[in-house]
């Protein structure tokens, strides 16, 4: 594994006295809100951040953790949910547990100062599934050190969240291979 | 560097004697079409695909390349375009002939064996300002070895290719920090 060294270009970035950290979201019911945070994620560690991804509500290795953890040392993914669904309206007590790990994890993350991005993957379906309360996440990112830059993904992004953050992308589903009968696969699902 | 192989569960994807790759677009207004597709290489790469991107319309190293040539072997990313914007209505000829040379790469890694994914950052865009005919992207898709997965991506995509893709996703601005009147940075654009 090779170290990568800051760009001139993100040292820069990194360096700008006042810089400000951006707050991206992105949601929606279609493909790539996961893949947009890591692509990037993958583009910060290229000009030389240090990125940390929380995954709520997820307990497998999907293929992105897989290649984080082999090739990529700036970029650290931590998994904080079951590898199974939750209820929407009967959520287990380990699913609200292990999502307040990860909101701890993330506040963790967010105050070490080991990190210029922090990227807060699925935590829009754990507020709306009431395992965190959107006022701890609204408060995270209202208390975060102001140079880090924070993503959260995820259907059902709140009001308060879209209202606090720079950048807003939702995507829609305008067709989707399910609906062709097509399942999971390794490389494209997971 | 380290190679990854194929998991188990990627083997059982690649080696499944039927396997049709599916058609993904993402296209849309919104930040994240492009960073979608990385995350979609990463996924795939942690996962044991090999995985050839291809960007038209670009002649600089983005974040993603950059992460992708120093620490991810089996993402091969290859740029086809100049550092500079395309007029839309008054392409320079260099344009035109770069665009043209990235379909020709895209037609080679296709047809190569070497991919089991081949992905099209920004050719959405590339037929909208007619640096390349749609009707190649077509038969592009319609004429490739059939497992191979592909994945196009930019704003304006044309309605046959929206017809033959599987999967689409359009994604939506509701909120960019442009408007804030923040600037490109590296890390987040580039």
């Amino acid at each position: 594994m090779s170290e990568l060294e800051p760009t001139a270009d993100a040292r820069e970035t990194l360096l700008e006295k006042y810089r400000r950290g951006l707050v991206q979201v992105y949601t929606g019911n279609g493909k790539g809100k996961t893949t947009a945070a890591f692509g990037q994620a993958l583009r910060a560690v290229g000009q030389g951040f240090r990125v940390c991804i929380i995954q709520f509500m997820k307990g497998r290795k999907y293929g992105e953790f897989l290649a984080a953890e082999r090739c990529l040392p700036n970029l650290t993914v931590r998994l904080s949910g079951l590898d199974s669904f939750v209820m929407r309206d009967n959520p287990a007590p380990l699913d609200i547990e292990l999502a307040k790990q990860g909101l701890a994890l993330a506040r963790e993350a967010v105050a070490s100062g080991d990190y210029e991005m922090v990227i807060l993957d699925e935590i829009n379906v754990a507020v709306d599934f009431k395992l965190i309360p959107v006022a701890e996440v609204i408060d995270l990112i209202q208390t975060r050190p102001p140079a880090v830059d924070l993503i959260l993904t995820g259907r059902y992004a709140p009001p308060e969240i879209i209202a606090l953050a720079d950048t807003v992308s939702e995507i829609h589903e305008i067709k989707h291979h399910y609906n062709a009968g097509i399942k999971d696969r390794a490389g494209i699902e997971y």
